[in-house]
């Protein structure tokens, strides 16, 4: 396993596989929970690399999409996702790092890493054959071993709104 | 494992992982070879998933690319992929299938399953830091276990330009 490339230091605490559950909702759609699971990995280069899919109850694979996490300079964050529903997304913003201090789920010191990452969308691509992707805004929280997302979105004519939220706990 | 999705039965032959080399030329850059490892799989939805990593002679991590393989209408094909380099892209082009008649590799019958894809970029995303990708063409030509490709790109100022090009072989 090679080292973790300096220039992403500042997304350590994401490194791992996060499993967990989310909801989500539309002004379009009927809302729905799902099951999920995400990865933050790396290959000694300077990115992270991301792969999430989420599942319904009954273990129906759902959603899936995959891409690379950079820092191109301190405090910043690029977030680059292919989908399988024929759109790309390039999410740009900030990371926030810091320290908490658990009110009993820490693991004996009672202070956990806590980052913070704010995205907006700054690219939308389409295929021809995708429904319409607006713009997107993503928000990551992790917070020791919790990480929770949140995603809004303006697509398919409607205005910014909430469309996802997921709490995930670190498996390995 | 889930059955293949039907609508994605004319990418069958892509399924698996293939290792090789390639060799990388550019206007602006020295020729260079690299090994290579690609893998389609599925989860039962209509696509295929798409994973490639390059390294060097020496095996140290190049290029990495992911991205989903979609075939929205008979004969058709879209590709969606995010690269660690801040760039999307999305290519859409044709799918041909047919039989052909080997010259020595082939186990037994003399004839293996051939497809051919060729893609044309139909979106591009750029971060903010990505050096800038103006347009990109793909080719995939699957004979039996060998799958061979070729991608030119206009980039960095220069016109359409011969880029990479690999053959590589189903290793399960």
């Amino acid at each position: 396993m090679p080292d973790l490339h300096t220039g992403v230091t500042a997304l350590a605490p994401l490194l791992g596989t996060w499993i967990g559950r989310g909801t989500g909702e539309y002004p379009t759609i009927e809302p729905f929970g799902y099951l999920e699971e995400v990865t933050f990995s790396h290959t000694g280069k300077p990115f992270l690399v991301y792969t999430q899919r989420t599942r319904s109850e009954d273990g129906q694979p759902m959603h899936a999409e995959c891409g690379y996490l950079r820092s191109p300079a301190a405090g910043r964050a690029e977030l680059v996702i292919a989908q399988p529903t024929g759109v790309t997304e390039i999410d740009e913003g900030t990371i926030s790092t810091g320290t908490s201090t658990g009110t009993g789920t820490g693991t004996g010191t009672g202070t956990d890493t806590a980052l913070r990452i704010e995205l907006r969308s700054t690219s939308i691509g389409l295929s021809s054959t995708a429904k319409v992707v607006a713009a997107v805004h993503r928000s990551f929280h992790i917070n020791g071993d919790e990480l929770t997302y949140r995603l809004d979105m303006s697509a398919v004519g409607q205005p910014m709104s909430h469309h996802l939220a997921a709490t995930l706990h670190r498996t390995r």
